[in-house]
């Protein structure tokens, strides 16, 4: 026995998400002393057989058909959410309502008023809450939040950020939810990441200037069908951004940029120096300093290494690399560590609203042509 | 002998460009069998001193401190103009007024209204023109454009570009000609080459949707000075674009990207592949295509060799590489074919004007905030 | 219940590897559908306490300061060892005298006959064995091995290969287990890597020619003590490789290399086609093919992805990219899979003692300065 | 006129490398203050019409089918020997006894006697010679070789380097020049470029253990002819290198390199920081130092600009590239400095008798399989 409170998991949804974060829950229990000794309880799926697949290919005990049975479980103490975001407030609402800790996956949900009603029930509940948004959690993002905090690149004057794969390029790929009006788009996926991101290492967001793009204006209504469906969300969305310090940027998402798979890039460049990284090779990013004799000036490629917290509880030697589910490991023993210690995690539903504040307002802003400021 | 027809070059300008564009000529007719014996006739500068230094240095024959005295030097056929912008206009307007083939630095003149003068002047005189727009004059954008317009990569869907700077990020930088709002900014130094670049490898450019920032609102009066000036022109111009053959887009200049020497990268994305390149590793470009096994793809990066014409004018091997001199070189060859040939070099004065329209609908959507229609 | 068949694994040692293989049985237990349910039985280290606080971290039911206990326990089948490799064959023969299948950490042992004895125990047991060479086990080395195997790039001609760290570069580190004459130096420790890499890539090794060099040739005897001991092992090993194919290489292997976290880097060229490899950006390869048309050619870069398997055990989606311990849980899926099926791992414990024949046979060329044929 | 000395040039051989130097004096004269006027007298080919078309096209006055002539042409001070090497020591020798300057292809002849009778001459004339080792005429090697010599990455260690291209990779690629033993092979043709950057960086070598290999043992007689002809000149060659002052290192020559155009490749590891270079990127080094926070440290990758001389005679602004071409005029400058002053180019005769000793003693080793003292 390890002496540590038990905290019990029930996870919806056993897909891309759910998965992830069942890896994510177990790689955590093993790098991290976690403050508590997890217990993967029940997970929830659309049916019966799908979920008892899972549950044993996952690690939890249980498995159900129905979500709300989670709610009553009382070995139960952390909802966790990897459906489709039109499905998050509903779920997390109710969760909230039993008491329990909310992990969801992004975006929070489809509009800002959903999210409000989120924060303002989990605030009230005093329970913790997690938003997905596993990039931010990696040790070499954590250094350079470190060097924006700190000074080291001085006053940050401008922001350039892409989040594009192509997983949609392909013109004979079907119609599916991911473009569904309600809640979808590249801007929604994609763009959600690099605004957290942004906001991230940059700051508050004061006000955008946006257009999105259909690139691709029908696709088949099922794969391999004649018939095709009209497609109303944007292949493409780009911004301007102003940012609450004073500095300007834009960023783009783009789920059709044929050949990119992972292109989560950004350039911070401030008054004394600057900051590249780009997720394509996650553990490593480049920093460049005004400072020293002129002709020893470049960026610095850093390799994530033990001196970057937390990469070594993954690896004590430098240069072994993390990888994604790792990045959700980090997500959980943050969601973990504020848990029991009361606090809130950087990327909570609260800041799952603002991000969805500045969405919201660039597809206001994409629909009008004009700056929109972030309410 | 070599039997070729003599032509004769004169020269205003003898600093950064001035230079580059001597070594142009100069390198040209060493690599390039030109249709012309090249004859550096005369060159003037600001004072005659100045002048004088530059012709010996240069390779000229004669000097002058007053421009006009090439106009009517019989032996001078080609204006080559590398002054400020804002004098563009009545240097070349006097060249063509004169019989003489006009060869000018970017950004052509400041107002789309001098573009078009001078376009008109040079058409209806039947002279050849050439504008320095040297970032396309690479065996490799050739390559690209090649790929493009040859479908490789499929119907051409989205572009972005960026052409970023740092030599005015040092707040101490003081006043200078390039801050003067008759002419100046980012937007209009560096963003002028990647307007020419989405032209020439996308088309034709229908809108824009653009702001302008400037990050550093005074400088010194001067080096040194304890008075300081305010900064009326951009430090950072962004802008959306929609091409007129449907494609989507964005562009960013900036002279404050601390670190950053030569920015000038882009990425376009199609339905059936992409192209990326940085003229921060100018003797290569990568290549994607979604043909063949899905396992083997990737980026190819693709170095220059003599299968990249007219890279084996420089070096008979491959992998050898070219440097940015010459860049120049080719142009000033592409500019002479067109003089031997009475053709159009793809740079020529009308490009220079339909890039002015693009650079200035730019500027005019950064003051509205609203999509302007290039005319 | 899974129905599946239990497996109780047995691991001796907590530290770097210890841990990295607790989390390759604990990840590869989620990822894959593994042939049995994983029992991590029980844990052993050199003292109660250091066992104790392993067993609660890693997962294990128990814990002791007796290895052999481990021996006896019936609930476990697999003995995993990852301790210094002087206690391997100790540790290995006893597991094999039990009837337990044996995971041990690289190199195997450090003589050949060493090595021999361990094969022979194994083969004759009929046990399974598996080795730690877990750079092999990345989804783009097998894409690698599938291209080679397939004649995609001809026939192989040449290899250069290396692996280089820093972790000794600074004259201050003290002696440590790692410079013991009886089995350290880099090359044993870091080659073992790269000559395991050579062997599976381009096949068996004819002969070798090395050297070895110690460029620190004394160390402190403990962190900041006063006396010195000497080293007596390498710092730096190369060697010049034949292999029976034909092909000619080297290899270098280097614990100096200031600045170098990971260089486990190679490049294999043949007739039709090349590959280069970095494991310091583990999740992309290089590959050259000489078809096509001349002007495309280049090295592509792969990602990898679901079509590179078993990548897509840990993400259905590319790009995502996995890190150092999601190889050990590869590693862990051949070895069970080779349980399962009565099979061979690819990096058995006759493959151990074939690359301590090529370790053997480098160390006695540095010694005599001739070509050492591998016996 | 310009008030400086003339200095008459005489050019033998009208190839790739007499282009290249015909190339390099004209750039050198327009980029750099020469201290003298060049005058491009006279050149040399086999036959008077090739010399003639030369001629006009590298800008000489003269051309010749007698290369004898250039000795005896009081116009001409300097001779510059572009030929095959084997006809290097007569064509050198010759020019000494006229009192002319010798300018030099690598490798500077075929044997260390040949090379110490070149070296014997000169120096007793008093003459001033040069050698195109031209990649090391790089800025940004000059700044390598200023970090080196200033401690800046601490003692130097250990090197390791390469020199591999492709050019000879296919198979059917009949027999030439290049494979003639009295002269050829890999080593000769490459492996000097990176002996001479040893020597230049690393300093003096004492020893080498070496290997070379013939991978393609037959080649047609000519293009497209029935029959082939032995090879018996390395196409691989490799070697191990102590260094006087204690570093250890290796390199490799490749001329079967598939898919490598300019694979130049070096990596210095010190004490106290380690330097990375690729001809490939000639414009950019990466340079590591252990100092300051390690959790900032990383491989700096500079750029060339103007704070790295002579970039800056180029272009003023940094980013802008150089290419192959100018490194060859500068190292026209370093001669004509050299001559100017009554110096020693850094790579005159002597240390292209330096680099001769290496390959030599390297074939040598290849030969016995034994180390073989640098005499």
């Amino acid at each position: 026995m390890s002496g540590k409170r038990r905290l019990g998991v029930g996870l919806i949804g056993t897909g891309f998400m759910g998965k992830a974060h069942a890896l994510g829950f177990t790689i955590a229990s093993r790098v991290f002393d976690l403050p508590f000794e997890l217990d993967l309880v029940s997970v929830a799926d659309v049916t019966a057989e799908s979920a008892e697949a899972a549950r044993a290919r996952l690690g939890f005990r249980k498995a159900t058909a129905d979500w709300r049975e989670l709610l009553t479980d009382p070995d139960i103490d952390i909802i966790d959410i990897t459906t489709p975001n039109l499905l998050h407030k509903e779920m997390a609402l109710a969760a909230i309502a039993h008491g329990k800790h909310v992990y969801c996956e992004k975006p929070l949900a489809p509009t800002v008023a959903d999210c409000a009603e989120m924060v303002a029930a989990a605030e009230k509940a005093g329970l913790v809450t997690q938003v997905g948004f596993n990039y931010l959690k990696n040790p070499l993002i954590f250094l350079a939040k470190e060097f924006i905090d700190s000074g080291e690149i001085g006053e940050i004057r401008s922001f350039r950020g892409v989040h594009a794969e192509d997983f949609m390029a392909d013109a004979t790929i079907p119609w599916a939810w991911r473009l569904d009006p309600r809640s979808g788009g590249a801007l929604a996926d994609l763009g959600s990441h690099i605004i957290a991101c942004m906001r991230h290492l940059v700051g508050p967001i004061k006000s955008v200037l946006a257009e999105t793009v259909i690139h691709i204006p029908e696709r088949p209504v099922s794969r391999g069908a004649a018939g095709t469906r009209a497609v109303e969300v944007d292949d493409v969305a780009r911004a301007f951004v102003r940012f609450e310090n004073g500095a300007s940027g834009s960023f783009e998402a783009s789920w059709i940029a044929t050949g990119r798979k992972m292109q989560h890039d950004f350039e911070i460049y401030g008054s004394k120096g600057s900051i590249v990284f780009t997720q394509e090779r996650l553990n490593e990013i480049k920093v460049y300093s005004t400072g020293g004799d002129i002709k020893s000036r470049g960026f610095r490629t850093i390799w994530a290494g033990p001196e970057h917290p937390p990469y070594g509880a993954f690896c004590v030697a430098p240069g072994h690399q993390i990888g994604f589910n790792d990045l959700k490991a980090i997500e959980v023993h943050e969601f973990l560590q504020a848990i029991a210690k009361g606090g809130r995690p950087t990327t909570d539903f609260r800041e799952g609203y603002e991000v969805q504040k500045v969405l919201s307002a660039t597809h206001r802003s994409a629909r009008s042509n004009e700056w929109v400021e972030i309410g």
